[in-house]
Order: C-alpha cells, then sequence, then structure tokens
C-alpha cells in the first residue's frame, strides 16, 4: 500500500502515526508529491487520525516508487562523456567478454566503435559458476580497460562483484554493472546508491519484473537515478539449444512500468554466437533502447564464453540491420 | 540412436536382427537413404552382424528423423488456395478467437484480408481452462467460417481437439490447428497424420524443442508432411504482466533444426492487446515465416480472449511495421 | 464470480438475465445451494434485477465448483470392487509400466499385491514421447491386464488416449487413468465425465494447481464425482538427476482446496529407481492417499522407462516403510 | 574434465604444460589424490607430453571436486559448541525469522530448545525484496542473539550479507548462513572460505544441484570444509498458494552427490504456516539431515514473515512426528 502525502511534514506527521517496527519512508516523487513507502496494507479505520494529510492511497502496485513511472512519467534520460541512454536513444555496449590485455581490449575497442559503439565492455572481476575458472584480470584488466576507452573516446562499463571493490571500480569506469548473480545482493546495490554514476542492472536468472523493479528501487532509494534495466535471458526449463530464453516481453512491459532505459543483452540470452543476431533483432524490434554484445577476435580461444561471441565482421553487420529496425518501428 | 541403412532391403534386415519388443521402423528420407528409427543405443558387437549394411550410425540426434533438416535440407514450403508458407513467404494468419456468428466472421476476415492477411483463422471448438466458459459454437461456426473465407477467397484455419471431430473438420477447413494443450495429444496428432492437409502445430505450454519436433514427427509418420510450427508463448515463472513468455528464441533454434515453416502466434503469448505489437515484431525480426494475430472489432464483447485482441486498424498499423521489419532483415 | 441462488428456479431466472455469449450453467452443490459457474465478474448494478435472488457472492475463487471442498466439505470416497480410496485410507497402486505379456503382468500383480497393493496398473496405450517407440500391445495389452486383475483380485488402472477408445477401455478396466499430456484434453474429460467409472487425472507437467482443478471439474460437470488426482512430478529448470520435480506441496494444498482423493506417482517424478523410494516416503509424509508405482522384475529389459521401475524386492520395502510413516502422521 | 595426477609434483608439472589463460588448480583429495581442477575438455594428442604422469581421466563430472562423494566417500559430519550436524545425525535450527528485541529471541529460544533444537536462528540482517521493507536490527540484532543462545546453551545461526561484515558476524556467530540471494555472491562465498567456521548455504531460488554444488566450492576452495546444504524451495510457474516448490527430490540427489550435510527450510518453501508441517515432514521422510524452521509467538506481529511462522505449540508437535519419521525411515 502506497500513501501519497499532502506534503513533507503531513509525510513525517502519517509515518510517526503509523509506524511500529517498520521504519516508513517518505520517497519524494514529482511535482512535490511525498509517497510513503513501507506501509503494510491497513484497514481505514486505521488511518482515521491521518485521513486529512492524505492526498491517495494507492494499493496493488509494487513497491517500487522512484522506479515507477506512475510516479515519474516521463523517460529518464542517462548522458555519460560519448553516450545518452534512454528516450528515443539507441547506445550499443560492446566488447569483450574479459579484459585479456590492453592490445586486445583496444583492438576489440577500435572494431565496436567503428560499428557504431560509444560504450567498451569489458570484465576484469568474472563471476563464474566454478571457483576453478579463469576468475578475471582484476585492477590490471581495469586499467587496460580504462586506457582503450580513453584512447578510443568511448564509455568503460564493467562488472562490480564486492562491496569492497567499489572505490575502486569506481575510481576507473564510467558506468557500474551489476551481473545477473548479483542483481539482490542487496549491499552492493545500496554502495551503489551512494554513488552519481550510472547502474546497468541485469536482470536475475529468475527475478520477476517486480523483483527486478525493486532492485532497481535499492539504487534508487540511495540517491542514483541513473539506472539503465537489462534483460539478459531467464532461466527457463528448456536450454538444450539455448543458454537461456530471452524474455522479450520484459522489455514492453518494463517500458510500461518505469521511465529507466531497457536495454537487452543477446549474447547471454543465446550462449551460442549463431543465435546472437536473431534475439538481437528480437529485443531492438520489441522496444529495447540499446544493447550489449560481446565480441571476440578469435572466440575459441577468448579467455571466458568465447562460443557466444560474434567477431567484429558479425558485429558490424548485426549493427547495421539493428539501424534499419529502428527506423522501421518508429 | 540413427542408424542410415544402405537400401530398404537392407533396413528391413537390420531391423529384423536387432528387434526386439520395439517395432524399428525404416524412415525413408532424401536421396534414397533409409534412416531406421527407434533403435536404442546398442553397443557395436550388438552390431557385427549387420554391420556391412550400415552407411552412418547418428548418436547425439533427437529421435524425430522426418521433421530433421539433417536428413531434409531444404525448406518446406506449403501451398494452400491463398497462400504459400515457408521459405521467404511470410503469411499473416489472423481473425477473431472464436466465430461469433456469420456476419462477424466476414467482417473480421474483409479487415484482415485489407491487411495483407491470406488465412482467415477462427475456432468452432474452443478449449477452455474451465468446462462453464464458452466451448465454442461448433458444427455451426465452421460453417459460417468456411463462409466467410470463401465469400473473401481466404484460406481458413480453424483447431480440432478430438479424433472424432477429425472428419468434420476436414469437411470445412484448408488447414487444421492443433492447439497448445493437444500438442502431445498423440492420438490427434497420428490421425491428422493420414490426412493431407496443411497442420498449424502449436507449441506446447512446457514443450521442449525436441519435445515439438518429435510431436510433428508424429504426423510426419503418418504420411503428412505439411506441417507449420507455432511459437505462441511458454509458462514460466512469471506472468504478472503476460500471459505467457514469447520464446522468440525456439524460431531460429527451430529453423536450424527443422525445415518447416515457423510462425509465431504473439496474442497467446501477449494475452494483453498493448503488448501484442511488439511481441509480434520482436517474432519477425528473429526470423518467424508467418503470425497468427487475434482481432476483434469491440475487444470488451468478444466470447473470448477479448483482452488479447487487436482492432482492425491496430492490426494495420502492425502489418505494414512488420513489412518494413522483413525489408531490413532481409 | 461465483453466485450462489436461493433456489433452482432462482438460478434458472438469474442464469436467463444474465446471460449473453457464454451459457452460465447451474451447478448442484451440497445442502441445496445451487451456484451460478460461467459469470464474468460483474459490477452490482447489474445484478440489481437479481439481487433478491441470490445467498452469496464469492470471488477470488478458481471456477472449480463440484471439486471445490468449499462446497463439499467432506472428503470423497471411491469404492471399487478391492479397494477404498480416499479419507483416512491409503491405496497403493503397482504394477508394470506397459502390459509385456499375459505372464508378465500376473508375475508382477502376484508381486505387488503380496506387498499390499490392491490396484494393479499398466498400459496397453502408451504416450510417447518419439512415434518410433513401442505404443503399446493394444486391446491385447487390455486383455492380459483384466486377466491378470481377476486372477488376482485386484482393480486394473490404464491409460486411455483417445475418446475413439473410451468404450473399449471401459469393457476391461476398473478405473481410467488419463495421462500428464491429456490432462486438458477436455474432449477426452467430457467423454470420461460420462462414465460412473473412477478416473485417476494425472496433473500436467506444468499445469498450475488450478489447471488441475478445472480438468477435474470437466469430469465432474459430466457428472462422475469419482476422480483421483495424482501429482507426479512438474517439468522445472534442472532435470539433470531426476526426470521431473516432485511438487511435493501439490498434495496438502489440493488437499485443503479439494475433497477428492490425491496420490502421488515417485515413478515418473524421479525417472531413476533409486530415487523413486525416497520421494514415495516425502508423498506420503505430506499427506498422499496412495502412490502409484512401477515395478519390474528386469528392468534392464523393461518394453518402457525401465530406468524408473522398482524390482519387487524393493518395493515391498517401499511398502513396508510407507506403512510405518502412515502410523508416525497419524 | 577432471585429471588425476600421479603426486603433488606430476600436479604442478601437468598444470604448467596444460596452463594457459586459466590458472589449472592441484585440489588435494583424498588418499593423496591429486585432481586437476579448471582443465578444459582438451583432445587426448595434446595430453601427450604428460600421459605418464596421469592416473585417471574424469568426463562428465560437475566441476566441484572438495565437495563431491566420488573423492571423499564418507559423509562430512560437522561439530559445534551444542551440535552434530550431518551423519545418521538429525538437528533442529529454528528460531524467529528476524531478532525483535533480546527478550523475544531468548523466549522463542527457550520454546525450540524445549522441542529439541539445538541451534537457534534469526536474522540481523534481512535481505529484503524492497528496500523500503525493515532491513533487521544489526548488530544490536547480533548481540541479542549471542546472548540468548549463551543463555540457553545454543548454537547461533545468522545470515552474512555483505563482505565488509564477515568480521562482525563471525565475532558472535557460530553457523553463518548464506541465503538463496547470495548463493552465487562469490566474493562472499570466498571470504566465509578463509573462516574456520559451519556455513549453512541456501539454495538459490533457481540454482540447478550443479550450481549449488559450484557455490560449496567456492566455500571448500577457500579451505573451510564445513559446509551445510540447504533445499529451501525453488521458483516454479505456480506460486499462488505456496511461496515457492520445494523440490524435495533435491534432498536425495544432494546426499547421492556429496558429502555434506543436507538440511532443509520448509518456512520458505511453503510461506504459509499451515503447510509448512506437511512439507517438513516431506523433506525428513526423503532423509533431510536437518530441518530449519521459523518460528513466532504472535505471528500476525513478526516484523518480517509472519505468514509462514510455526507457533511454538506447532513447533513441537511438529518435532515430535519429525522423531518418529526418522525411527520410521531407519
Amino acid at each position: 500500500m502506497i500513501i501519497i502525502a499532502k506534503s513533507t511534514v503531513a509525510a513525517q506527521h502519517i509515518a510517526q502515526v503509523l509506524d511500529h517496527q517498520n521504519p516508513i519512508k517518505p520517497v519524494f516523487v514529482h511535482d512535490n508529491r511525498v509517497a510513503l513507502a513501507g506501509v503494510k496494507t491497513l484497514p481505514e479505520t486505521e488511518l482515521q487520525e491521518v485521513k486529512s494529510e492524505i492526498v491517495e492511497i494507492i494499493t496493488n502496485h509494487h513497491s517500487a516508487i522512484k522506479s515507477s513511472r506512475d510516479f515519474h512519467p516521463e523517460d529518464t534520460i542517462i548522458k555519460t562523456p560519448h553516450s545518452v541512454i534512454g528516450g528515443q536513444h539507441f547506445t550499443f555496449m560492446a566488447g569483450p567478454d574479459s579484459i585479456e590485455s590492453p592490445a586486445h581490449v583496444e583492438a576489440m575497442g577500435k572494431a565496436v566503435k567503428a560499428a557504431g559503439a560509444t560504450v567498451l565492455r569489458g570484465g576484469a572481476f568474472k563471476p563464474r559458476t566454478s571457483p576453478y575458472s579463469f576468475q578475471g584480470n582484476g585492477e590490471a584488466g581495469l586499467k587496460a580497460h580504462r586506457a582503450a576507452a580513453d584512447a578510443l573516446e568511448m564509455d568503460m562499463v564493467t562488472e562490480i562483484l564486492d562491496t569492497r571493490d567499489v572505490d575502486l571500480v569506481d575510481s576507473y569506469t564510467d558506468i557500474f554493472q551489476v551481473g545477473t548473480r548479483n542483481m539482490q545482493n542487496f549491499a552492493l546495490l545500496k554502495a551503489l546508491g551512494k554513488k552519481q554514476k550510472p547502474v546497468v542492472l541485469k536482470r536475475g536468472m529468475s527475478a520477476t519484473i517486480d523483483d527486478l523493479l525493486n532492485a532497481a528501487e535499492y539504487i534508487a532509494a540511495g540517491g542514483n537515478d541513473q539506472i539503465i534495466l537489462m534483460e539478459r535471458g531467464i532461466r527457463t526449463y528448456d536450454n538444450k539449444y539455448t543458454r537461456n530464453t530471452l524474455d522479450v516481453s520484459a522489455i514492453p512491459v518494463l517500458q510500461s512500468l518505469t521511465h529507466y532505459p531497457v536495454v537487452a543483452d543477446a549474447s547471454h540470452a543465446a550462449g551460442v554466437s549463431k543465435f546472437v543476431a536473431p534475439l538481437a533483432l528480437a529485443a531492438v524490434a520489441a522496444g529495447a533502447q540499446g544493447l550489449m554484445t560481446e565480441i571476440h577476435d578469435d572466440p575459441a580461444h577468448a579467455f571466458v564464453d568465447g562460443a557466444q561471441a560474434l567477431t567484429p565482421d558479425e558485429f558490424k553487420l548485426l549493427a547495421d540491420k539493428i539501424r534499419q529496425i529502428r527506423e522501421a518501428i518508429k
């Protein structure tokens, strides 16, 4: 249940009256409206004392407020040094899965920039299912990534796995990325909520739409409104031919519910390079405002996830088709 | 395990030698090759006697043979009086969910034909979750549907629920449709395998890709090779905002595995009209060779599933965008 | 929305007033109450004319009425020649997956009877994923099954796949079985609703609890109240080590919602014989009123699903433990 | 692919030869065997140079080695001040969902101890879907929890959410708990791998069995072998009547694959108190070596998850039945 109070003072008073164990919080929303979050559904009788201070009571709404288009109708548009993300803009984010070497990330960056990418992706800290798999090159990777992004005049996006690394990663990157397995790592989300830097938040493997909005709300509640939501495939009963199932409907659904940009990662959804392009095109046709793609010039020897990497040439072809689809669905 | 025999005679001999309870069947595939289906994985020693009659042993292959592109590389193209389905062709199949009246189905048919549809869909036998929901108008519905299709020079496609109705429905329709809930109604599939008429086979709610290919194989094994596979959304853990989850990756995956046309039903996948268009566009961008859409001029009073119906105008707009996307991905 | 009318006459009048396309049906429930099924949710204003004839309006209820414990509080208890199923009774149903020969089914029956089974299971019509797999011995299987059941003074339960076979199977069996793949084969359910013989209805692979209750309602609506619901494992994202995921919670959930007996099939849930016993014990501890188990004296050479069959000795051990657990949870 | 080397020296040499980007690691397993983890599947030709140093090559094995029963056949038994966990022992872990006050946690502890619990559960850091929900009492909660455990001579188990809190929580608790949402928070798992204290690792909402074993391996690889695996319900397509779906088969499956104790949390699986007992009994009948249960003396006013809490009396009744089932399945 969400209560909209007449004013900040009213909100504080209502919170005081209704509060018990749960610290009810006033959340400032557009047009001087103040929403009270964390209120349990209450019978009308318990609201008598504060009735005159209430503008509206909203039931049947997911608990994310700052993330909700109901309280923030216009699209959030995020500006980074080299990109504009959200609204009618389309952003290509591409690069190698992991940062392998300074030369390699720069070469990959050059290739994707030529195809239209403005954001250079790459992982220095890799969340691998097995502890015996390559865990990323750590700070050396961050350095190489930063250098390549600077040289190419691109934005850098990289994954953060640990609250203890937030400042370190912050000192290198333009955009943080929170991976699927950490979508509900609330300590990490809170830490990123205190930064003034965009965060790409990837949907968890079995996260509902509401779960994703609430995860975004953790970042927003801390004061950071620069959030980019990413659909990357969910876990379903069939994964024989693809690694995950791209939930393409999540794109228009999220766009109807939230003002944040919604982008797609077709590489992890497909898991196999030959299906990356059709899934990417599908995501764009469904309205995605950006695409993250993994590329590699020698997929067979990629340190991580080579099977799902496009070659630079395949990426270029895909980017051209995407621009045509954007034209078609205008 | 699939065994390819040197000849028909060889196949019959191998079947005789290896057969125990399972009636191993020779399946004729392209170029005079004969595949033996239903063979359990056997150690080499048990194959000694027939080794010289074997051309090839294929392991790690789903059990569908006639449906497999490995044995039939070129696309199957299906010709009906008014449509060409498969290959590079794109087919619009549209109409009301259920046949409500002769006038209504004709009006809906007229609208979708104007937008480019050549196949008029409509249900006379409706598979409803509850026995107390409207079950369709039965033979009266079939008659009205046929009359409208004839008047408009369109093809008719309608769902068949019961083996006892196969001849009845056959006497009216151009294309049979097998619904999600009957994808593994093997008695029905076998009955349709004996007809020489196209069958639209909808994927079951939790059918794997292999399950769908095997279901198609039931029809093909009976002698009917005119099969159209339809992705219509699968059941996943999240159905708050859409009725099902369109598995858009099924489209390119199926096209890589089978030669049958693969089409999509965005209406049932979305379940809500406002999400039908983005899902339809996504399916087309992913390579779907056709689209089935439900329309209604007065969705609020539709007999069945009004919430997911497009209006004729919305359908027209969608069809135009689809043609542009087809152009873009050529 | 379910409306409870004052009387049959009232129900008929209300149905007349509210009816449009949907044939609203009066459903007789306990204590002379008459429920109106198939009513769409209506605003109060549209009910003015019939308000005085309405006893109660129930919202937020699944659409199954005759299946609901709300309208039929006491347990349904089903009596067959050799078994009492439901309530505080526990029924062992066991036998081979498919009827292989007269001697074999009788030997298996003898073994399971010695362990406490009163119902002899076995398939003459087998729903196989591939058309090339063994499809069952048909009527010869039914005959052998009947003969064994008679010789051993047991009840016979066997699967029915096709509406055209209902009379044939009826002439042999004591209990019909509807398999997972046909749970929403509504034509078949309707046909069985006209028989006065118990039906074991297996839950579909991705059927919700409400789907299962509504499927049962198809049988009940036809006039056959002898329904046994069977949980047999659902399809989830992980099937590496078991064939399906036994949804053990479905057992107490169903028992809270419906009065029909709820039994479990641990064989198909496990898919591997070594996990059949722990799953069976779990189902019994959760309150299952019966258990169906597949056994075979030579699992490696079983015609169908040998991997999940218990040997007669394993079954005996399991049956003894089950009796102890029934004692423990009394 | 797992390679078993003849000796430590051999392992180091093989690692050197085969290593490229992936740091192949020798993992010491029982009986002086050394397994090489992180080896990609290689053709025989690439192994020529080190062939004589290899004892065995194991394919088709999940990548967890220290967690695997294949390399550590006997059960791991964990001893805490007041409990013995694993093997033939059964451990009751119970207490309030969150630590509400010193008096409350002590009262709850007293009640569960009387019923047989030796481990007192309770959360001071709560991972809540919404940032506006109660997030736990933090260090004050830890203190109260510790004091209650000491007063009652019980073990304390509490959840850890953040790598930065590991030392803090370590200074209070006897057993760490990693929650569902952090099962693949690899930074946290690595941090706990460096502690010499038991860790309860809850299965992720859509974690496969292999995912769970690999997550455990992160802890084990760091040197901490005191791991307790917990099944707590997975996310499936149906959550209308229960919060999650208890995957009861995970219990015997895990016990066949790993030597770690496997326990169950029926509270989160059910989500509704009336279904907690049948699920708990099912888990025990399936072989669970312990049970975690949430209790509250006033569920309607619990700070968190009151709907799924048992009252102390209900818990006592359940504990008695569990002891009888343990007797029955011996």
